[in-house]
């Protein structure tokens, strides 16, 4: 018998299949690999065909847009949102629109083509990360955004569509629907019982062990109970904290750690993945707060889409988050380099 | 500069790509092909290798289970609930499981493995649609059930992993969110103004024919104001009606001529592309109400999948609905058999 269960989040109900269980191997699914054809943009001695960078680490010497750079954050050259411009909101009879102001940049994680995040040292990755926490800090200046979402597409079948690792910044003047939902739910679960939701999943996690992935001092990682992809991952600071952008330097080191042992873990189970990852944070504006706890959640894309499952919100997953997580705590990942 | 519209059912804001608005012919993708090759159980013949059916129409004489259907209902072999066992809810610390109950059904459309529901007759598709409204109508008699979802995948890019024509249904113990999400939207619109939200949306789009692509006796098919996908639309009866199945058999007639002319089209404009349909219609015990007008919702897939849209319900759609509704409007499909 399946089983349906309830995200206590945002309520979302989910079937997991419990007698036929899918195995890391029974997904079909293409190795992520990198050809390194052609011309890419973000290699070194390319930088005059971005647009001129934002930010850039670990030059020494040398002019803005040259090379040398080992993390550099551009604006992105297809944006989605025009930077330009005021919050102009506009009726069309019945229908609301306003203009698409925002900020779309490209965090290119490494000069190297052949890698990928989860091959990075930890201090790269950590460079990474703190690029985020500066272009967000950032971007918090500008009055007229209320969010900054940061994500990844690793690979084609995820959406990436330069194979050269990197992550994008969108920062919007609203706050996105599911997002929205997410921090409602916490916020409900908040007034009701005076605990952030998110701190009662991580000590019940922690007591149970079933859904632990791997823990560090400072971060956890579960699959969640009410997962909506086969192993879905959640990473997560063990103590309260409502933003990713206000942590001190050191937090950033451990979650460096805690984010490559999971995408080592995923690459080591999965055969190489193509995965999303998403930051959740708070919005801007209430970064501080007892109800919001911010969270990567981490998404390998082995399953076909459906989708019927975006127009209902009703997902299949096929393997149960407890055998995910025991397949990802087992793996063999002891040669990982640091 | 881009466009941000809220969708006024949900809520939901979208990105439109006005600039650089992706015409039909810039969005690389593989034509559905039907291969023909090895084993399928939903070919004549072949009727003992699926589960024993449950209704099959157009069969003169013979048994259960032989050929000679021309639409025909099983249930799904590998079903994600099962139709045994009672409704039992139990909690796991803060967490809420029950038995995964449900139905999980297949509507075979056609005997013919080469035919598309696209290329099928007028009367055979109204066929399809009565097989829909049948089923629903027994799967009410079970009060397990709260939600019956019609669905179709089309092209392994959609999901669907049988070619053979077919669509689904799944009737369900809850409610999906995002199925309740939409109802909410509508009954709140109701509540404020005491009209219809889909009434007053085809009263405007009626007027304005902007975004309007095809439309017959008594229904009326719409590019959506803020679509998530390129080239989705909405098909609907243009008189209130909450529930798809407590109609009269002739508006399945009608609604056969409007289903089959939007697929004609989307194939002509959109190179015969891998889809998703969903059937959109008011909860079990709650069919006649004044809020909500069921319709079906069509979304070929054209675009790659940035996975993050799903965890944030953030969609950038690359061509504006004002331009996918021109296309699909003007496509040439005056040589369409009946």
């Amino acid at each position: 018998m399946p089983e349906l269960r309830k995200d206590p989040i945002t309520g979302r109900w989910v079937i997991i299949s419990t007698d036929r269980a899918k195995r890391p191997s029974d997904f079909v699914r293409e190795r992520v690999t990198i050809e390194g054809k052609g011309f890419c943009p973000f290699c070194y001695g390319n930088e005059s065909k971005t647009p001129p960078e934002i930010l850039a680490y670990g030059r020494n010497g040398g002019g803005r847009n040259t090379s040398g750079w080992t993390v550099r954050v551009v604006p992105n050259k297809f944006p989605a949102l025009g930077i330009e411009g005021d919050l102009d909101r506009e009726g069309e009879g019945m229908f609301d629109h306003m203009n698409g102001v925002g900020a779309h940049e490209v965090i290119i994680e490494t000069p190297d083509h052949q890698s990928t995040l989860a091959m990075l040292s930890h201090r790269a990755i950590e460079d990474v990360l703190c690029a985020y926490r500066d272009r967000v800090l950032d971007l918090k200046n500008d009055k007229r955004f209320r969010y900054a979402l940061i994500f990844k597409n690793h690979g084609d079948a995820a959406g990436a569509s330069l194979e050269h690792s990197h992550s994008q910044l969108i920062a919007l003047p609203i706050v996105p629907k599911r997002v929205l939902e997410e921090i409602e739910g916490a916020r409900h679960y908040y007034r009701e019982k005076e605990r952030c939701i998110f701190c009662d999943i991580i000590r019940q996690e922690s007591e149970s062990r079933v859904r632990v992935i791997g823990e560090n001092d400072l971060f956890i990682t579960v699959a969640p109970y009410a997962p909506r992809f086969p192993f879905e991952m959640w990473l997560m600071p063990k103590q309260h904290f409502s933003s990713f952008e206000n942590n001190q330097t050191p937090v950033y080191a451990n979650l460096a750690k805690a984010l490559k042992d999971n995408l080592v873990r995923m690459d080591a189970v999965l055969d190489h993945p193509a995965y999303n990852f998403m930051l959740h944070t708070s919005p801007i504006g209430e970064e501080v707060n007892e109800y919001y706890h911010w969270h990567i959640e981490i998404m390998p894309k082995l399953t076909k889409v459906a989708g019927f499952e975006w127009g209902t919100g009703f997902y299949i997953c096929p393997t149960p988050p407890e055998e995910s997580a025991r397949f990802l705590r087992e793996a063999n990942v002891s040669a990982t380099p640091a």
